[in-house]
């Protein structure tokens, strides 16, 4: 991992050692803010009105007043600053509250920080992966709808996995599989695509919900139903999805393997190519 | 509230508005750290070496390479820096996993950010405040026992007490009250003061402690269990507790009562006219 070139602030553009906030940003006293991760393939940015309502939706849900409109004049211009125009590239959005002096409550005239950037990525085709991953329990909160950075108990998880050289962290609540650390999680049984509902338990990741969509167009019976942890033997096929993730196999959950070599389930297969082809 | 005069950040001290760090400090980008708040009384910071200890396990629950033992050098720069050498006031810590690109899991070789200030505070005697809370559901992530600083929900939660003119939120969960927004939460009921055990739903506040301390010294029955929301109609008395807080008397729980004009309950009188002794 590397720092992006340039790095846009509050309207300004700046190089990434000199993007600096202050102490009294709301983001580092209390996480209070949101993120948005989106990809540019080919000179567009792979379902940007989603993700970008998706951000306004969220700020709405904690009350943070910044109109998401805004975002379409400047993105353009860092991406011309890190010399990014139509050049494949992750872009990073993050909305904080703005900065006060330390107190729970919403100040109030407090003005939003804004800040974004970009470094190249270029996704595979089709993730190749045959992911491992572990199972632990969904300690986070109940608001799991919220892209915020109050990221904490989603950073323990994820290291776990990486304690374990495994590539995610998969998550259960209340008996059932939710999502993983930072990717949505899908089973594949007898025929069907299950994933657990888009309520407040997980996020409903852009990804998620093409996969949903795709499913439909190919006739693939698709259930928004969470698979309880005691089903784990009767899966059949599983993956991960996300913006970067894309659609990863899961090979082996803990000590159940799903296939060996890489002989991926023939519906997360199909998944995978229908995908590459929205792309 | 407003800003301190002076802030130490990483072995420096620099003015309030100079205080600046980089926006991939993982406190910034992930609410990766840690935070805690002391008092100082008459020159002596109360229970220090118990706020200290509190934050090195906490840093130890959450792999940030950090020995506070460094702070007993570092607490006196800042408070001569601020002139706040034997000043009744608050003292604010914040330990971040350090700056690196964003990635989920711990990055290697990191090192953290440290961020002191202290603003001039003078606590009252006993806090007088006869509290009106509301009752929402403990909705934050099941890890409470780290005192992070990935706050959102409790800001969400705090903001809502805010709205209704309220002094605190107070939270449940599992159909038992855990604590509050900001602060620890006690009832009394037939005699015997009841907190929520210092289990993972809850932060064990170290005013929290003392106040179990101080019943035990009175013979007073303390029991570490949660009371049922479905109690609260027998519920003699309530009261917070928290380092600012100290114990503040709850009158009203939403529509429920406990108490009128400033005839706080007896059990609650005698801790704060003990807690006032041990300052």
């Amino acid at each position: 991992m590397s720092y992006p070139d340039k790095v846009y602030l509050n309207g300004q553009i700046v190089d990434s050692a000199e993007a600096k906030i202050s102490v009294f940003n709301r983001g580092f006293i209390f996480g209070d803010g949101l993120y948005e991760v989106m990809v540019q393939i080919n000179g567009i940015f792979f379902y940007e009105k989603e993700h970008l309502a998706r951000l306004q939706s969220g700020l709405h849900k904690v009350n943070i007043d910044f109109d998401v409109a805004i975002l379409n004049n400047e993105i353009p211009k860092l991406l011309h600053a890190a010399q990014l125009t139509d050049v494949d590239c992750m872009l990073y959005i993050q909305i904080t509250r703005g900065v006060a002096p330390r107190q729970h409550s919403f100040p109030s005239n407090i003005k939003p920080t804004v800040m974004i950037y970009a470094v190249p990525k270029v996704l595979p085709e089709i993730n190749l992966v045959n992911a491992h991953v572990i199972i632990r329990k969904d300690f986070r909160w109940s608001r799991c709808d919220i892209k915020m950075t109050s990221l904490l108990g989603n950073v323990m998880l994820n290291e776990e996995a990486m304690q374990h050289d495994c590539y995610e962290t998969i998550l259960h609540r209340n008996g059932v599989f939710t999502e993983a650390s930072h990717s949505n999680l899908f089973f594949v049984k007898d025929g069907a695509v299950y994933t657990h509902p888009a309520d407040e338990h997980i996020l409903n990741g852009i990804t998620r919900i093409v996969v949903i969509e795709l499913c439909h167009l190919l006739g693939i019976k698709i259930i928004e139903k969470a698979i309880k942890v005691a089903e784990i033997d009767s899966i059949d096929e599983a993956f991960l999805t996300g913006t970067s993730t894309q659609i990863a196999a899961i090979q082996n959950i803990d000590d159940h393997q799903l296939y060996s070599g890489n002989k991926k389930g023939p519906i997360t297969k199909r998944l995978q190519e229908a995908f590459l082809k929205l792309k």
